[in-house]
């Protein structure tokens, strides 16, 4: 019954964080780390003139991603959570997602900075952060509040 | 040489939006609207505690999704951009991502606001928007500047 999904990577992603263990959390815990998304070429022409653009959504395939369970404990505390209230790599179709901001361009690889994907990692798509539709106020992070306020872009 | 990577919907999105034609090109440009995540009996476990999160990451599967061009041009101006430097539906990989308002919860069914997606579409995944990982901000919106200052959620 269910349709068939099938993605096809469009790149692959450069970073110092080689295992999950010495990953952060969140890629934003470690703004002074610069990762390296590399577009496969047969993609770079969708590229152009994205160094106007300061920061990135990035989708990729989390790779190490494990059986995922849906009440889960976390780094944050001992409580059983929902799986869709935290950010584990272990879910159902297990997509990263980062926002990151772009610190330089060479053709077709991209430098930024905010990014937690593993060495390795498939990139799967790159859209354009833009204030007015990306950008929220007052958000209210339930048993999460106030446990990830660590950095801002 | 490229690993084949698939998906499975956990979920399916009821949309007043019927058709491309009828719906915005983003959600959060048609605030009042309300839409309904229904996400599959199996999963909705991983729903615990959701309510007390006001916005969530929505990633879904774009089903309209058309052949893609890697420079295009938008509703916005008659240049052509890179497409990763647009929203636009038609990608390699077409998933569609919105930060939502979540505005109820019965069971298995969320009430949310922002949604662009059409009747139908099928869920992939939901994440916690949590304010220090998710925020931007003096974002620089390139082409875009500007241009989809619509709505703050």
């Amino acid at each position: 019954m269910e349709p068939k999904i099938e993605l096809r990577p469009i790149g692959i992603i450069h970073s110092p964080y080689k295992t999950r263990k010495n990953a952060p959390p969140q890629g934003c815990q470690r703004p002074e780390v610069v990762s390296e998304i590399e577009v496969f070429n047969e993609y770079s022409e969708g590229l152009k003139d994205i160094e106007g653009f300061s920061h990135l959504h990035v989708l990729y395939w989390l790779h190490k991603s494990e059986a995922y369970q849906l009440k889960i404990t976390t780094p944050w505390d001992t409580e059983l959570h929902g799986l869709f209230t935290t950010r584990s790599p272990n879910r159902p179709n297990p997509i990263g997602y980062s926002i990151v901001q772009l610190v330089g361009r060479h053709e077709n690889l991209l430098r930024v900075r905010g990014l937690d994907a593993l060495e390795g990692t498939l990139l799967l798509d790159i859209k354009p952060y833009v204030e007015g539709i990306d950008e929220v106020e007052n958000a209210r992070a339930g048993w999460l509040e106030g446990r990830l306020k660590i950095f801002t872009h």
